[in-house]
């Protein structure tokens, strides 16, 4: 196996054995001169993958704040990184940062979200009955992997999406 | 024990439990027409905790993204998640999301900075001896901590720093 096809290997494990991610949003807020203050947020989010979007899938509340802040600004990071383990240093730690768009599913458009998420999570199926939720796709843009100290790699829209794929 | 002093307690067992959180920062791209387009970042990071001066503390590279970002823009968020069980739902998965400013620390500064830091990670004794990577205070503002279903509160400063000092 090649360099290259060990770390996609690594990649397509973690990012199908992990549930979690950290999600960064533009939190934008009121400006005093018509220009508004932007900070970053970062929230807990579980995440399941849709392999026929090519995409990944959050179940968002209406009431969060990265729901709020994904209507005003699209762009988002996604982190998604192997667990600490307790005897382990921990500063080379698998993780993938997923650069991408935030697309805000209609209910009769998330048919494939709902599938994907529910494979996933089926313990939240009481929670997508909800009116107050709301199923995202995040379009990946680009992305860095670090496997290990030495082994990082930029990743583009077309790798993300075969990563996705299976 | 108070409910409040239930999740202060577990709270404090997650911060100085853990040892890597996601950080937000803004990218800052320049912009056509003067404007720039800024987007949210997300990296990994382990962090320690320095009591005396009740910040967080992080050791980055001058080579790394979110240090430019930090140099632009000192505005920060971070996500520091309880692990994931294999055998339980994720989705009520205790965590603390904190905002705040970075701080770059001058060598000169960073004494109780780097003793923190290498109390928590003695193995990263030989990074902080290049000259390319800086010490940087986190300096908590506000925090949103989730201690399970139904079981979220706000965070001030005051809580942050009591939290940070022991």
């Amino acid at each position: 196996m090649t360099h290259e096809s060990r770390l996609g290997r690594l990649l397509q494990q973690l990012l199908w054995g992990r549930r979690t991610a950290a999600l960064a949003t533009l939190q934008t807020l009121p400006g005093a001169e018509s220009v508004p203050f932007t900070t970053p947020a970062v929230s807990f989010v579980p995440y399941a993958i849709d392999s026929t979007a090519q995409v990944l899938v959050l179940h968002v509340s209406a009431l969060a704040a990265h729901t709020r802040n994904l209507r005003q600004s699209p762009a988002v990071s996604l982190l998604i990184t192997a667990p600490e383990d307790a005897a382990q240093p921990v500063h080379a730690l698998e993780r993938v940062a997923i650069q991408g768009q935030a697309v805000l599913l209609a209910p009769e458009a998330a048919a494939s979200a709902r599938a994907a998420y529910l494979r996933r999570f089926p313990e939240a199926a009481p929670m997508t009955a909800l009116g107050d939720f709301q199923f995202v796709q995040i379009i990946p843009s680009v992305g860095r992997h670090v496997a290990g100290f030495g082994a990082a790699r930029d990743l583009s829209a077309e790798e993300l999406k075969a990563l996705l794929t299976s």
